[in-house]
């Protein structure tokens, strides 16, 4: 089933242990609709400049993302940002962000992007995430990433947006932020306690884009991996062991796009537990790879096969036979 | 197989959001050999003062641990320790350590001790885990803790313990910092390159106590879990997800504890990946126990039944279904 995300479309510069790229393509929409596209037809909805350039489009639609809703704001400027990484990748620092044509940005959805039955809302301002959940109050499945700036400044609003959707997907120490809770899981329960009561299947409910609640909440852990919490149970997969890491921004974004596209492959299957650990284990593949190389260069050369193969890798790292102690005592 | 273990014995004063104890039994050689001794015979090796109490050495003859070797240093005291925990319990603040009666401490240890084939060197100054490491030649399978501290202030006695085992226990940061390499993969795996050529399995090595280095590398994560390097593989297991945690202090030493515990009661098969990914599991459910409440409290009433139904709840969390994506492009 199609869908739609929402989100930034941007120029990165980056520099990591590794290497530095002065300017390249990157944003939330943009590696989240390359890692979705593996499983469905993605349609980004976005604002760029007049600088963006036709090769950055073309890498979306060599994909088969659909680029139609990627407004191009006459006199404006991409959205970019800068940042270096530590030594060993686990911190970041921010050096510049240019909201450019992002400042004033007032989605408006075709009509093809507004029937996507999967919608997911990458991190923007929440009211803006808001507004786009209300353009396609027929989605089945809505997931909904952020971050710790707009729990600090718009709580509130991020609250709304959040109310609106199935999925929550966040870092885990924003999971903690959210909700003031000390851990992983009574912060996911915390979350769970907002949504639909009991915990019922999301795609189960009215189709009048009410306010619903997350009955899914993914904590991405960074190089740890990610965890899913739900009524149902708890799963946590690790991250795939890379000898090498080169750069990690968009991984989470492509990390989300492998799990909400997967599961929008999927919306013939009930949205079970079984089925959302399956597309973990593939968010967290693509994951792996977006890793590998700067920006979107690995994404672009990769393969089904690929993917696969990893997916099956991760089985095979996170098994273990039950067989029972020999107990002393 | 008995298993001996050198290291600290201690009192503990602890604070955590969830409430404070004075003056509780703690230390990395307690928390090994309670959690050990589901497993197989302890016998644990370090000194205490005057001021140690018999109901604390009961709390470990309780659970059939051998405290013969525990020295009482005439006017001496017993090791110190206070910290506070942060909020989410991932922050700590050490604020007292009194080493008493480690100062100056010259491990002894019986015949007896000297005859268990497997060996813990928890914690402690790496001179003293050399020394422990030549009074016990014949050892099968040894292991070996270390911190920071000794990192910094004592690499090269530290790499010369790490030479004489089997096995390296460190947290992630720990690898890290003592490889110079950014990631747990390539940091694991430049200590592999220090042990034995081919990475041959260590119980087939000489029994000479020659130098050998580590074929074993587990990195412990905290809330996030564990992972596993060996020459044949990667494997990773989170933490068993808890709602409330009260204590994390003695969880790497109670890991340890269940980990090496197993591998010593299977020391009929051979030290594949599949017997180190159960030793893993269980070092995890024991640990998961441990954080529960403060200090030895929750594992001295802990019970073989509960460790079976938590590692099989673990193989529960981390299973997912292998089915193929359909993947469209």
């Amino acid at each position: 089933m199609p869908i739609t995300v929402v989100g930034s479309i941007a120029y990165d510069a980056v520099k990591t242990p590794f290497g530095e790229r002065e300017r390249m393509l990157g944003g939330a929409a943009v590696h989240f609709a390359l890692a979705a596209s593996f499983f469905e037809e993605v349609r980004v909805v976005g604002p760029v400049g007049d600088d963006f350039g036709e090769p950055e489009l073309e890498v979306m639609r060599a994909r088969g993302v659909d680029v139609s809703d990627v407004e191009r704001v006459s006199g404006g400027k991409t959205f970019f940002w800068r940042g270096e990484y530590g030594w060993d990748l686990n911190s970041r620092e921010t050096l510049d962000t240019q909201l450019g044509v992002f400042e004033g940005f007032q989605p408006k959805l075709s009509a093809h992007s507004r029937e996507s039955e999967v919608l997911f809302l990458a991190n923007i301002q929440p009211d803006l995430q808001s507004e786009v959940r209300r353009q396609v109050p027929d989605a089945r499945f809505v997931a909904l990433d952020s971050m710790n700036l707009w729990i600090d400044i718009a709580r509130d609003q991020l609250l709304e947006a959040i109310a609106s959707v199935d999925c929550l997907i966040l870092n885990d120490a924003e999971l903690r932020q959210l909700t003031g809770k000390p851990n992983l899981v009574s912060a996911a329960r915390e979350i769970l306690s907002w949504g639909p009561a009991g915990g019922s299947n999301p795609t189960e409910e009215g189709s009048d884009g009410a306010r619903r609640g997350p009955s899914v909440i993914v904590a991405k852990q960074g190089e740890y991996g990610a965890a899913l919490v739900t009524p149902e149970g708890f799963f946590a997969l690790p991250a795939y062991p890379l000898e090498t890491v080169i750069d990690p921004t968009g991984a989470g974004d492509t990390f989300a796009g492998g799990f909400v596209g997967y599961i929008a492959a999927h919306t013939h299957e009930p949205l079970s537990d079984e089925l959302l650990r399956r597309a973990m284990a593939h968010g967290t593949a693509l994951a792996s790879f977006n890793v590998e190389q700067f920006g979107t260069e690995r994404i672009e050369r990769l393969t089904g096969q690929e993917i696969g193969a990893r997916v099956q890798e991760l089985q095979e790292i996170t098994q273990f036979s039950g067989a029972p102690a020999k107990l002393r005592v």
